[in-house]
């Protein structure tokens, strides 16, 4: 490659579920911040598809709602004018297979790309291919993106992957896990393999333990259906959590080509100790939000939320303790936690190294506190290494005080604006680049360990459900299950300095 | 012991010298600090030693007035007031022998310890020590302090230590180097021997080169009769900067105690490759300043000084490439440089790391930056560490930058004030604690080292001394010294922030 970007290519991008909150939300407000900085190729073409018998002026109207709600600055007349003129509907229904060919109507032929986006739930995905196979938009180099949740379990997401590749191959799946779109969870790989400092410290010799940590403050958002059919567990855990854990801790890729990251990435998912019955009570926590309050708001239980049809017992908080049988991470515990309706919104990497092993202040201090290093995801995204210094006394022992170096990528000083999440990986799936997006057998490697969990949680009836007051950190159970192992969870600090 | 302070204890401190320039700004100054912390024992007695036919009075008044002068506040009457009462003063020659008993009739005997600060030209050591072992102040549990410089070469310095060790033992002499005072320094001990992260990293596997520099922005300040004679390698080489070079290198101590840690300074020094007139050419480079400007001010050359007798060739800057051949630090050079009337005044070490072994980034970068950790002596003493994070951009490629964890000592947040490097080692002086004074063998050492280069450059005619332009940041062979191990100098970072 000699030109410095790898540009968007010229196609045509079908968006279907156009009219659902992930394409208000997300999608449309990403292609008009791609179109402010010109990385939409001059010819692409969006097509919104719909069950609605609206006209293109219509839909035109309707995408200029959802910008000026969800884009967060005054929409500028220039670039939306550029953006408006790609747009275009089509009114279809995609059970019926035969509507099709309307929308084949509304491609452009000069772009030989057509890429679709499934913004829909995973039960059209078939039907949805086997149209698209019907008006010739499966083959190379035509692209699928998929959102999750693909399937609930192994057995659900291998049928939806068995109906998708049926007319798709592997190279032409974008499967988006928009966690891996966030500039955070992207430095990893600069982390983890550009710092030699780093380097040499990241395996079982020089850490102690692992903590993962996604906390929503939100609910269920009236999603109260499709949640608790799913729960916490598939919902944040087989995903997000899964795919920061595998990005933490696998082994250094040949190169960086899509493969090779991915090829390391699911060794871990494979070293992953599965649990079981036995093993089930001491290495997870399941949790429900009750009554509580979040700063200072009165806040409903789960079972008071709108749409509750019984007394269900899904989790909306769970804790894992996770062992990684391989040769670099055995002996090191990963704990993960992930919830909703807990105090704060934050997701972040904590990582325990292990002390010395001698204590030179051991008359001052029976034992000394760890270096820990923070990597903030959201919100302030940064980096935070907590090392120890001399504390600055009179006394003639050795005083310590822990510090923190921090890092914060939000300051001002940063020169580039954050590409959000879907802004990224949306730009990625218009210039054919694969890394950032989850392939099959990854999926089903999570699920296959996620299976194992919901399945021992079946049949080991010692592993209750355990309430917990929303805006809390979630029941005391998880709080017990580290403080076994003699450790506690890294408590959030709210008060990052942004410059 | 059980108290949280090693208090100090009651004693006599004769002030030798107490009408110069060092009592003056320092040591009357940081006796009034610690009376501020309440520190000093209430039966302690300060006695002011000089040739001037002043009463008590008017040496009070002379010690208030350089209160006045150099403590950086207004003086507090109350602190003042029990200052005050400690203060005596005695007229006397140190050369004339047998007035020293008028100095044993100021000498309250209720206090069991006196401690003799040499605030003199070492020229006189000998003599005061003699005198005070007339008058029995020499003996356990009495202690003698000595300002640097302690000779000139190993020679004399061993003359002025066997005239010393005739009348005081070892573990009563305290030799002051007021770097190690520096709490920038003492916290070395701290960030190297409690922070595994550091601690893996701290050896010829993973450490590429070393630099620290004492960079001063004042001239000679009219003691071009004593510089002149001396120089900056002996002057500021042969203590601070061999100081700094062995604690950040020696091994780890067996313990906390003086002389485990100066069981391991020693070594260190005694590993330090002698320069000789074949490699003190790559090796060293020695300039002198010329006619510049600093802060917009013009700045007279070192030969046009006031007091200058001849074209003279002392060194006013120095660089040095140092090896230790020991099993940690082979091939780890270390580059030292020091000069007077440079840009700026600061003092760092900046250790850089090795880079990776492979670099999984060659496509974008054929060689990545290094991982680097400054340490700021001062001014804005802290910690920063350069890590490579990835550039928030939409290049395709990985673009990487540099970016720094910092960490302030200075900042608002430390609630413990600094203490003033005088002020802690005085502090020590009454508490008995030796650690932070020079041991004889340990400036023996280092005076054995500086010979050996001084003998060389005298030997080696290439080794002719630079001129440098006043406010530059030395001579340029300094730069191309560095340059042909392909490093460079580690720019001055001006603007820290303090928040």
């Amino acid at each position: 490659m000699t030109t410095k970007y790898k540009t968007t290519q010229a196609c045509n991008l079908i968006i279907f579920g156009t009219k659902g909150d992930l394409a208000k939300r997300k999608l449309l407000p990403s292609l008009y911040q791609l179109e402010k900085i010109k990385l939409i190729h001059p010819q692409t073409r969006i097509i919104g598809v719909g069950r609605a018998n609206w006209n293109i002026n219509f839909y035109i109207h309707i995408v200029y709602e959802a910008l000026e709600r969800f884009v967060q600055e005054p929409i500028n007349t220039k670039f939306w004018n550029i953006l408006k003129k790609r747009l275009d509907f089509c009114n279809l229904d995609v059970n019926e297979i035969k509507y099709f060919n309307q929308l084949k109507k509304k491609i452009n032929k000069k772009n030989k790309i057509t890429i679709s986006y499934l913004a829909m739930p995973p039960t059209t995905f078939g039907i949805i291919c086997k149209g698209l196979n019907k008006i010739g938009l499966n083959n190379e180099p035509n692209r699928i993106v998929m959102e999750k949740p693909i399937g609930s379990d192994l057995k659900s997401s291998q049928k939806i992957n068995n109906q998708v590749s049926k007319y798709f191959l592997e190279k032409q799946i974008y499967r988006i896990d928009h966690y891996l779109g966030k500039e955070t969870i992207l430095n990893l790989l600069t982390l983890r393999f550009a710092n030699p400092i780093f380097i040499s410290n990241w395996d079982n010799r020089s850490i102690d333990h692992v903590q993962i940590t996604v906390a929503e403050d939100i609910g269920i958002e009236k999603r109260w259906k499709y949640f608790d059919n799913i729960g916490q567990l598939r919902d944040m855990v087989q995903s997000h959590l899964l795919q920061i854990l595998t990005i933490i801790t696998m082994s250094p890729p040949i190169n960086l080509m899509t493969d090779s990251i991915r090829n390391e990435k699911i060794k871990i998912l494979k070293a992953l100790r599965p649990i079981n019955h036995i093993n089930v009570k001491n290495n997870t926590v399941r949790g429900q939000y009750t009554t509580g309050y979040i700063k200072g708001k009165r806040i409903c239980g789960y079972l008071e939320e709108e749409g509750i049809k019984y007394n269900s017992h899904t989790e909306t908080f769970v804790s894992i303790k996770v062992d990684i049988d391989n040769w670099q991470w055995s002996g090191v515990p990963f704990y993960l936690r992930t919830g909703k309706r807990l105090s704060d919104k934050y997701s972040e990497i904590v990582i325990y190294f292990k002390n010395t092993t001698f204590n030179l202040f051991k008359n001052s201090y029976k034992e000394l506190p760890k270096n820990k290093l923070t990597i903030r995801i959201q919100p302030n995204g940064g980096i935070d290494l907590q090392i120890i210094n001399k504390l600055s006394t009179l006394n003639h022992k050795h005083n310590l005080q822990c510090n923190t170096l921090n890092l914060n990528f939000t300051e001002k000083s940063t020169k580039n604006k954050f590409l959000e999440a879907y802004e990224r990986l949306l730009l990625d799936t218009m210039r054919g680049m694969q890394t950032l997006f989850v392939r099959r057998d990854e999926v089903e490697e999570a699920w296959k360990w996620i299976d194992s969990i919901i399945k021992a949680w079946k049949i080991n009836s010692k592993t209750k459900i355990k309430p917990y007051q929303a805006g809390s950190t979630g029941p005391e159970d998880s709080n017990n299950m580290i403080k076994k192992d003699k450790r506690v969870w890294n408590k959030y600090n709210k008060n990052i300095n942004i410059i």
